[in-house]
This record gives structure tokens, C-alpha cells and sequence, in this order.
């Protein structure tokens, strides 16, 4: 059964001329009003859609309009004012304030976006919204190989969202979007309190290759239809970022691997995420996975230098279920790790000491194909 | 002219079985014994080298012995003995003490050390020592494509440095390893002085990427046989470091290409080398440096997930001499950046700012050949 929005939202997917043919401008409605949350990239370089975004918390919004082929990122002034006049035109097609409109957008970065093809193309995409999630979910893709869409229940309401992925094509930059919509009942200090410890544990436990967007963003609104139990809607949340998270790794550009690197016996949950972050950054291990190699002595020197005051003496390593280092020494069998590496999903386990922290981090191999793609000259 | 080793130094370099065929085991001997000093890794996961030679810091020392082909690192107790008894094995020959032996591997992590390879072939590489680094500096080698010498003139006294490049061929780790000899006279707390010095501004400055070892050391001897200025001995150091990283960068695995990131106008010194490693490390714009595509916004958002706080606004990103991004805007022309990326050798300057912290520092590309080297199933 194909996934509809939750009631009081519906959306639609266009082909407005910056990418050659493909979908790349979305539009998303609330039919009134509605409480959202968002966390944005921390990078310096936070492109002219996030700032706009973030200006614009507080405010019950209408709408989100969102184009891909263009990250709209260092492009100065002229980024800022093309932002600016997206949300009015939106604003204006749908009799609200601009300062009710959000707006994304992922590709390149330093490329002047093409605002005349956006807002001529506005009104024909707001016409064509529908509960389908669908287009939407499509135009919002650069190198994804799918529309990824998730959707839940959370006690009476729904929850439900699309992503996507942590995928590169020259000259993009990697850029993660999620957007997820509800119509339970909710304010903005739940939505966003419920959002921030969601993405914790899930699009902030994913690396394909430790390179921080300048657009990566996940809103979460409600359409406030339905009253349920805060604790149903959080649950739901927090599986929609999961699954959708999984989803970005999984259709990771050049991946042929999903990699569970899960810490344990960590100082605490923060330390815990923090080497596993340094393992799935590691070109060497990624490098290694691709082959199929269960060459642990690179996850070993990735924890070791993230973290100097490690005693790995004492720390533990498996490949699946196979320890491959103990009690400061090799141990196993090599070749029954390589087996589990051969699969395309597998669980690598690392204890580094006898603390409480624990943190699962997804992780992708690195492939010739990730190099040729980010190699190419386009330019 | 075949370079040398300083007076009171002589080396020579077997093949001892590690690697098949290849000089795997070299040997460095002084005369007399002789003051050192020593940059070691600051891996959690150290090798037992590494350990070992920390431990006898303040000793004066008669010789050095180097494995290629196995990094002894997280080989347990049983690899701890193994320098131990490498050390003891060298001492008995030479006359010394254990602990006057400087031990250093490079090669695989993980694998237990052939101890008796060494061992039986010590008393060959001792009696064949000469004045020529050349065979010891082809026994460090592990996928170098040539050996790496440096000799400088330090005033009246010489200094001759041989280094192995950070390249990689599977299961090995990236291992760094140099070794500096001077014939100039100078106690431990000198030498100790004027490497970290040295060191901080040339082998600190490099990133293949972005792995650190857990076998990286840098080692400066001093054979006392000339008296020469501390300043001139300085700058002698400085030079050779500061050459023998480049080297090791240009001969980087896979490398196409070496890029001289010069940051300007950071907080202060460690600021500026930070943001370049940042520069450095990342896969996006290495693998566009690779395609020689001008894609600037890597280096931006590279520098912006570095650092939160920049002002990216005011930031200037210039190729070659070419500026593609100043004042908060896509500036200048990709062609011509595109033009100097096609060279072997070029300069990146990106200014963050106005403060007086500059820094250099040398990378390398990522190529799908590097993915291929370190995918090889080999463990």
C-alpha cells in the first residue's frame, strides 16, 4: 500500500529546469498553519536556505519549498536574496507570510542559483499537491538511487518522512535533507525537543565520509489534526530518523557495505559515538571493507588516535561474531571474519574499557566507484 | 655524488625473509655511543618499538635496528619481547648495552614478529655496514618507489636524514618512519629541542589520508665528532625534515598530485595548520583534486565543519593565483583554476580572516588507485 501524508499535508514534485530533465523542485503544504523543529548543519559555511530556515524559528509555517541541482551555498548576497524571494513567491501563491515558508535546497555549492526557473515554476507545482509523498520525495534526490520514504504509527497520529541520501556526484556536495511530517498535536518546544535527541541517535550516527554539508537539514512539522501521547509521537520520531538514516547509508554513493560499528565500555555515550564516528572515517578501514579485508589493525589505529588515553590492552574486537583482538593480542580466525565481511550488512564490536557508554554508528566502505564520481570535472 | 653518512655513522640493509625477496631488515650503528632524540607516534595503540625506544629516552645509544614488512604493533606481550630480544641480540654484537638499541618497524599491525629472522640475520647486516645509507634506506621501504635521502651541510658538521613514505599496500598501516644523523656535536636536550621544532613545522605539515600510524617515529643521532653552531645544526634539521616530507607526500600512494595548502590570517600558528589539515583530510575535494576539478566548495566546507566559528564570509580561496571565491561570493575563473590543477605541484591559499596565524601544509589526492591498494584481501 503506497504511503500517504499525514492528514493536513500534501506535497508535489516538479521539473523545473536546473537539473537536465529530472525532478529538482518539491513543495510541501500544510493546509493551516503548523508547529515545526529543525537541526541544521553547525558548518561555518551553512548555506542561505539554513540561515533563512533558522531565522524563521518560532513561527508556525505553511509551507517548505525545496530544490535540488543547487545547494545555494557560498553564492553571498545574491543566495541570501534568492532565498528570500523563493519564500515571498511561495508566500504570495498561497496567501501566507514569507516568513512562513521554509526552504532547502542540495547540490553544488558556489553556484548562483537559477531563481527565475523556481519561482515561474511555483505556481504549476502548486497546483499538483497531493497526499502522495511521492514526487516530492523524488525531486529532493541528487545521486540517490531511490525515493526513501518511511512512515509509522505513533498511538492515533502518524508519522511519517522522506529523506535524502549522503550520496556525491561531482561537483555536489554531499548534502542530507530529511523531512518529516506528523499530524499529531504537538508545540514547537516538543517538536523540537523530541526532533534533537531523534537526530542524536540516528542521522548524527551515520558517516560515509566524515565530509560535513554545508545543507544538511531535518524538519519535522505538524499538522496538529490528531491528539496523541507525546511518548508514541517520540517513539515514532525517533524510528523514522532511524530507518531513514540506515536508508542514507545504505544508498550511499560508491557503498557496498552497511557497516554497524558498535562501541561499548566506553567512558559514556558521547565518547562512545565519538570513536565510532573515528573508525567509519577511517580511509584505511573503509578502504579495507570494500575488499573485504579483516584488517581490525586499522580500527584499532583509528580509536588510538582519536582517543590517546585508550588502553587498547584491554580493548576487544569483533567481526560479527568473530574476536579478531583480546586481551592485547590477535586472536580468531581471519578467515571466518572475512566471511562476515563478505556479507553486504554486518556488526563490528569494539569494547574499550569497562565504562557505561555505548553508541551504535553506521558506517559505508569506500569504493573506486566514491573516487571516480567525486573525480569527475563538471564544473 | 653518492651522498654519505656523517662521520662516526655507518648503516647497511639485508634481506632477512620478512617480505619475500625484498631488504627488509637495515641496521644503523655509531661508532661510539651517541646522544638522540626521538618524535614518536601519539597513537593510544603504539607500537612495541615505539614503547620500546620511549622507554630508554636519556640513554646514550650505539645503534638502531629497522624491520620493513611487519609493524610489531598490537602483537601483545609476545611483540614487547620481541624488541627486547632484538635489542639484546644487537647489544651482544656491537659490545653494548640493550638499552643503548634503538628498535623501529613498519608494515602490517597485527602480525607477530618473525623473531628469529632477525635474530639470525643480525650478525650479516652488522659486519656489512658502510658509509653508503643507500641499502639501509632501500630496507625501510615498504610500497616507496625510491629510497628517500637527505644531506645538508650544518655549518662544519653534516646532517643526513632517510625517511619512508606514508604509502600504503594492504593489510599495511600507513608508516612513517625518518632517520636523521649528524656528525655535529650536541647533548640530547639540544637535539630534543631543535626536532620537536622541526618536526612540528615538516612531518606534522603532511597528510596522505589523514590515518595516523601507530608506528610513526622520527629519530635524530648525533655522533659528536664536529663542532658546529646550534643555530646552523637547527636550520640543517629544519631543511632535511622539511624535504624528506615532501618526499614522503610526492610519493604518497597513489598521489597524483601535491598540494601546498597555505592558510592566512588564522587566530594564531595552530590554528592555521588545524584548518589545512582539515583541508587535507578530506575525501571530496581529494578526489577532486584527483579529477582536477576546481570545486572550491570542498575546501569551504571543509574549513567550515573545522571550525564553527569562521567567518566564512570574509574568507579568500585563491588557486594558484587564481582567487575563486572572495567576499561571500564564486569569484574569478574555474577554467584557469582548472588550468593550475592540472600540474603536479601547486599552491592553495585560503585566508580566514585577518589574524597573523599562517601555516603550510603538503597533501595529497585521492585516487581510485590508492581504494584498489588498500582493498587487496591480503591478511
Amino acid at each position: 500500500m503506497a504511503v500517504r501524508w499525514p492528514e493536513g499535508a500534501r506535497s508535489a514534485g516538479v521539473a523545473c529546469g536546473i537539473k537536465a530533465g529530472d525532478l529538482d523542485l518539491g513543495i510541501l503544504v500544510l493546509d493551516g498553519p503548523g508547529a515545526w523543529a529543525g537541526t541544521f548543519t553547525q558548518n561555518a559555511a551553512a548555506a542561505a536556505p539554513v540561515r533563512w530556515c533558522r531565522s524563521i524559528r518560532g513561527n508556525d509555517v505553511h509551507a517548505l519549498v525545496v530544490n535540488s541541482g543547487n545547494a545555494n551555498a557560498c553564492t553571498g548576497e545574491a543566495g541570501e536574496l534568492a532565498v528570500r524571494e523563493t519564500a515571498a513567491a511561495a508566500a504570495t501563491l498561497l496567501g501566507c507570510e514569507a516568513d512562513q515558508v521554509l526552504v532547502a535546497s542540495t547540490g553544488p555549492i558556489g553556484v548562483p542559483l537559477p531563481l527565475d526557473k523556481i519561482v515561474s515554476s511555483l505556481p504549476v507545482v502548486a497546483t499538483e499537491v497531493t497526499d502522495d509523498p511521492a514526487p516530492f520525495a523524488r525531486s529532493i534526490m541528487t545521486t540517490d538511487s531511490h525515493p526513501k520514504i518511511v512512515s509509522l504509527d505513533a498511538g492515533d497520529a502518524r508519522v511519517v518522512g522522506v529523506a535524502k541520501g549522503a550520496a556525491m556526484i561531482a561537483p555536489n556536495m554531499a548534502t542530507m535533507l530529511a523531512f518529516i511530517v506528523t499530524d499529531a498535536k504537538a508545540d514547537a518546544a516538543t517538536l523540537s525537543e523530541i526532533l534533537t535527541s531523534s537526530v542524536q541517535r540516528s542521522f548524527n550516527r551515520i558517516s560515509v565520509d566524515a565530509c560535513e554539508s554545508t545543507n544538511d537539514s531535518v524538519l519535522l512539522l505538524a499538522t496538529g489534526r490528531t491528539q496523541t501521547e507525546p511518548n508514541a509521537l517520540r517513539e515514532a520520531v525517533q524510528e523514522v530518523c532511524s530507518r531513514l538514516a540506515e536508508m542514507i547509508v545504505r544508498d550511499a554513493e560508491g557503498g557496498t557495505k552497511l557497516m554497524r560499528i558498535r562501541l561499548q565500555g566506553a567512558r559514556d555515550e558521547e565518547h562512545a559515538a565519538m570513536l565510532g564516528r573515528a573508525v567509519a572515517a577511517s580511509d584505511l578501514w573503509r578502504a579495507a571493507a570494500n575488499g573485504c579485508d579483516p584488517n581490525w589493525g586499522r580500527i584499532l589505529a583509528a580509536m588510538g588516535a582519536a582517543d590517546r588515553t585508550l588502553s587498547l590492552e584491554h580493548a576487544e574486537i569483533s567481526i560479527g561474531p568473530e574476536i579478531v583482538f583480546s586481551c592485547g593480542s590477535p586472536a580468531g580466525s581471519l578467515d571466518v571474519a572475512a566471511k562476515v565481511m563478505a556479507e553486504d550488512d554486518y556488526v563490528i564490536t569494539c569494547v574499550v574499557g569497562s565504562g557505561d557508554g555505548s553508541a551504535e554508528v553506521l558506517a559505508a566502505d569506500l569504493s573506486t566507484e566514491y573516487v571516480r564520481l567525486n573525480a569527475e570535472v563538471t564544473t
